[in-house]
């Protein structure tokens, strides 16, 4: 085994494949940046791996303890404990059942064992995580008779503990080899230091951190600007607008035209919007179509079948990205478009029309339509971050597709899945793997879906309405065939007033998020991930799924609305708080942790928690960011003995930071005066102390 | 191209693998049975068929034209026409979604361009049925502009008529080859020759196509007895009574032992249900417990993992097949039993305790676990209908996993789906690959969805109620938890003469199914079917899911009662009828077919329709089967042009009928007089017949 870094081991088996996460994306790491303190050692010896290779592709088996518990494997939507299951990381839109399928599966896991392992590979591998035992294993200690009591499939088919040694299975296909990395530690210091090995976590725009709106798919120039106006008039803080298919000539596939029946002068728009301090992303996928400008000279790099009468650029050639960046740069980025939604990236097995490319299909350089599918989602990532890093400009992007060792890319990922017990889940997960998720609003069932569904995503990476199947914002009406024609709900002042609070919030927000961003890129940490991250040895954490941290120091566990209970506006949840004193965020209200509560909250909030020892900056609300904010800061002390809380300061939009022109300012409060200490060499403001409010 | 008869022909494409369905069960066909007149051609030729090998596997391209439709592929639950989808033959336990994934796959199917194509392998092979089209192909021919006009996920991804040429594409993993099968002619044609390819359709024993019930899972011997005699008390016809996992002294895995705890005596349990003329089905799944006394005999024959701490036996060696019929004969087949519930020899994907075997697993054959997960359903069949044949005894049994060429086992399929509706889809599909479905009564959720349910199940090849979970028939109380407490419902005398009038219906038509076995055993002629298959030319069938032939002359639209509706015991619903005059079976109401009608059905009778022109032979029911039945027949004639009705004579239980000795019994009636002729060399009477009912 290699030693990468202190705690960061790598092993080759066989001989790997040409294409991989790891080949193909090449991070920038830093071994000196990796977060364990001693060189800790893996669980396990290298003599203890197996490595066979056989006619279906090569097979590693990883010694594994009875009560270990594996977490990871990407954006998971159906659970975040994964002991026992078969793990079948395949690049799928929207999977109906918990098989480990996902549009953003990772082939990394996480053991409380005191390891991890990131396996570099784009097939579809498969992780047996303990659900196997070797021939003889309960021999002689299984017992002979066995009473039936319950019958139910539930009883007969539940996991059981295992009394038998168990084995960690990994079957990878077609490959003759593989590149395994390890990574030693607890939880925390493992995910911490993938993300490091991936490049380390992106720092967003500070705009990307603001409210989203993605506009009625049938929207026209006027349309958009309109919807500008709007904003700005009802005080509703947004800061990017979302343009969706109807804005090109042709989709499904792409011309990235402009249709000008729809924009008759796209610059005005774009001017215009710039001019009110919007940042506009433009959807798009990746399929060519025959009237594209790109067409001939991605035609020789392009995969030998077809998607919706597009072509299939193939971003593992050169010429294909720079056809694909010379032409954002010069018709988008360079007039004034911040980002894309890089739609339908990932593959089609659990859509009835099987719109993607097969498995089968051969791409010029090398790479087959397996490979493909789970690569491509990363390649068009780096091809769009590249084309804005050489303007020096960060994006926030959206994608609906991605793999491993994606920390560094500033894209969030989004899917055709709307389950909002479902999208917390992949909140949980999404920490795990170096990813970013938006619980994102589409439609909603009810007035109360609305606001429940809000106040999840101002506690996200993205906060994301994405409003393209109606014309008229969701808080004027909900009901979806009301809104297309125009009738709107009699609440809704009511109801835009919430939005609005809940929006605000978010800018509340913004420098305590940018900060956790600032985390991700220093130290690997995720700004939003699972309970068990924090607290590895709280074995109740181990099989959460609806609650997470926000930032270092938010525990939020959303408040769902089923279907059948639409019309209350009230909820109530269980909510496990670890061990430690916590605050309602909303009311200051005192819990004692280490237990569960029953907690109800009307619509107004939803149960949000802050750590005792915490000094929560929060940021007095802005409409928007802009390239001259300063943020009038009032902190929030939680208990007794308040920890210094870390802000990071910078111009907010380019890269510069990478180079350390970003000011690190600590900020304390000895019970009397506020105190801001500013390291760095960045040289204006953005932060302004205000005062403190105490919580005890 | 090999000429194997008339139709059928076979193809070798590289080097194919040594463990494939076809070599594996070796079926005994007989050409000259092939029911094409002529040697009709395939439409294309040899040349057109593009073969490739890559470090996938294997990959296969067949031509297609445009509007060419796809049926088949196994056991789907999703959906009926195929074209434009992805179809992934693998093996799994209750899929969630649309992807071609069953426990009972089979790569063959069916084109409505004149042809019908298996691919034998028991690899995890994709078909892509027109999806996708080769590079260019669009260049050209495809509009500039497209504007956007409905805006829902449904709208984009639907399945649009293709302009451009498409190809038809079958993506084999691992294998450097394959041998294929094309049977060239009409849906009907190909499927009746896969069917006689396949060794030709089971005939089951006449007592299996009676009322099947399955008891409690906490039964013991006792209330197994007192089921029987409650059934014939009340005047409830059943055949045979199945025995759930509680038999075994140990289940999960199985240790093949009575448990004496419940079963103190089971040979005078057995005695006793058998002298009361029932047949007795054990459950029992193929993963042998360390507490059995085959467990040191199968240990060598088994693959190298575990499954519930039990070892897989490799039905691919001669040794384990041999210990599973040798143990299987003595213990229980010469001490009664007439069949097996032959349960979990699927795959556990869709379950989350994943509690299967990895691919990854080593059997001593040399087969690995993805082919003995395609096969080992099959494999298993295989084992317990040789430990029945060798005793010249029929069985009819349960199966939860086949493939292909399965025409011949006397083995039906269920699943732990429960939705009516897709249960329906999988009784039209089932027809299309020589497999027989069972759209077994679990729980239901009301008593007008239990007698629907009923409706439905008696119009299939197996009408078995499966009540595992309840110590009650669900017809004295449908309510889970009531019944377990043993509170019977008020309606209970009401709904039991409902149940009573639908379960003697089937004992009505117990030659008529017997005659449709027959059938399928001499031309392959499946006894359910998609109304397609007898009605290729009609393009308003290609879709149809939730209507199916029941025989030659019968066709069923079953009812479904959605969870919103459970109260009410009125149903409706749309029913297709092709062209022609059709009776209502009930009413005998009079349909001019080639349209939709709109009908209405109160709780007493279901949407069945009789051909016209058919003179249809119904039986006085009985009990159960006995030896010695003899049927009482009053044949009803439908229409102006009767048909001679066809019935089969035979012992009912023996495999004599396979050496000829049965009568074909033709039953004429001008109007006037019923005549009867028998052909053949069975010696007794099985069929008198008394009368004709006319319905004009």
């Amino acid at each position: 085994m290699k030693v990468i870094g202190r705690g960061v081991y790598s092993l080759t088996l066989g001989t790997p494949e040409k294409y991989t996460p790891f080949q193909l994306l090449h991070p920038k790491y830093d071994p000196e940046k990796f977060v364990s303190e001693n060189n800790v050692l893996l669980p396990f010896k290298k003599e203890d791996i197996i490595f066979k290779q056989n006619k279906r592709g090569c097979v590693i088996e990883i010694p594994m303890n009875k009560d270990e518990n594996f977490f990871g494997f990407g954006l998971q939507f159906y659970s975040v404990n994964h002991t026992g299951k078969r793990r079948y990381i395949k690049v799928n839109s929207d999977p109906k059942s918990d098989t480990g399928e996902s549009h953003a599966p990772v082939p990394f896991y996480i053991s409380t064992g005191g390891y991890g392992l990131y396996v570099d590979t784009a097939r579809y591998v498969s992780f047996f995580c303990g659900s196997t035992a070797k021939k003889g294993a309960s021999r002689g200690i299984m017992e002979d008779v066995k009473q039936h009591v319950e019958f139910s499939e539930t009883a007969l088919y539940s996991v059981k503990k295992a009394k038998e040694d168990r084995i960690f299975v990994i079957d990878i296909p077609v490959a003759r080899g593989v590149d395994l990395y390890f990574f030693s530690g607890d939880i925390k210091t493992v995910v911490s230091n993938y993300n490091l090995f991936s490049g380390g976590g992106c720092v967003p725009p500070m705009w990307g951190l603001g409210n989203w709106y993605r506009a009625y798919g049938g929207a026209a120039q006027q349309d958009i600007v309109n919807l500008g106006e709007y904003f700005r008039n009802s005080g509703i803080p947004v800061d990017v607008l979302g343009i969706e298919p109807g804005w090109h000539s042709h989709s499904y596939s792409c011309s990235y035209k402009w249709n000008r029946q729809l924009f008759e002068e796209p610059q005005r728009m774009i001017d215009c919007l710039s001019h009110n301090n919007y940042k506009i992303n433009l959807w798009e996928h990746l399929f060519v179509h025959t009237s594209s400008e790109i067409y001939s000279d991605i035609y020789e790099y392009a995969g030998d079948n077809e998607v919706w009468n597009g072509l299939v650029p193939d971003f593992g050639t050169e010429e294909a990205k720079r056809v694909f960046k010379d032409y954002h740069q010069e018709n988008f980025i360079d007039r004034g478009i911040k980002g894309f939604k890089l739609d339908e990236c990932d593959n089609s097995d659990y859509n009835s029309s099987a719109w993607s490319f097969p498995e089968t299909t051969e791409f010029p350089s090398g790479m087959d339509g397996e490979v493909a599918h789970s690569m491509i989602g990363l390649l068009y990532q780096s091809v769009i971050e590249k084309s804005f890093r050489e303007r020096n400009q960060r994006t926030f992007s959206q994608v609906r597709s991605s793999h491993g060792l994606a920390a560094s890319m500033p894209f969030v990922l989004y899917s055709d899945l709307y389950d909002h017990k479902a999208f917390i889940t992949a909140l949980v997960n999404s920490g795990f793997s170096g990813f970013l998720w938006s619980p994102e609003i589409r439609s909603c069932h009810s007035e109360t879906d609305l606001i429940r569904r809000l106040q999840t995503v101002v506690f996200s990476p993205q906060s994301l309405l994405n409003c393209w199947r109606i014309p008229n914002p969701p808080w004027l009406q909900v009901d979806l065939k009301k809104n297309l024609n125009n009738e709107l709900s009699e609440n809704r002042e009511k109801v835009t007033k919430l939005v609005k609070k809940f929006m605000d919030l978010r800018m509340v927000l913004l420098p305590y998020l940018y900060s956790a961003f600032y985390e991700y890129f220093l130290k690997g940490i995720p700004p939003v991930r699972a309970l068990v991250m924090d607290y590895p040895k709280d074995e109740k954490t181990y099989f959460i799924a609806d609650e997470y941290l926000f930032g270092p120091d938010i525990l939020v566990a959303p408040l769902l609305v089923s279907d059948m209970e639409c019309s209350s506006s009230r909820g109530k949840r269980e909510v496990y708080l670890p061990d430690g004193i916590w605050y309602d965020f909303f009311t200051d209200e005192k819990y004692v942790g280490g237990k569960t509560y029953q907690v109800n909250k009307d619509i107004e909030s939803a149960p949000v928690f802050v750590k005792s020892g915490t000094l929560l900056p929060l940021a007095e609300p802005v409409l928007y960011v802009a390239e001259d904010t300063v943020f009038n800061i009032t902190c929030k002390a939680y208990g007794a003995d308040r920890n210094p809380a870390i802000l990071y300061e910078d111009d907010m939009t380019t890269y510069d930071y990478e180079k350390g022109i970003y000011n690190k300012v600590t900020i304390s409060w000895d019970g009397k005066e506020i105190q801001s200490e500013r390291v760095g060499s960045y040289q204006e403001i953005r932060y302004k102390f205000t005062g403190v409010n105490v919580v005890i």
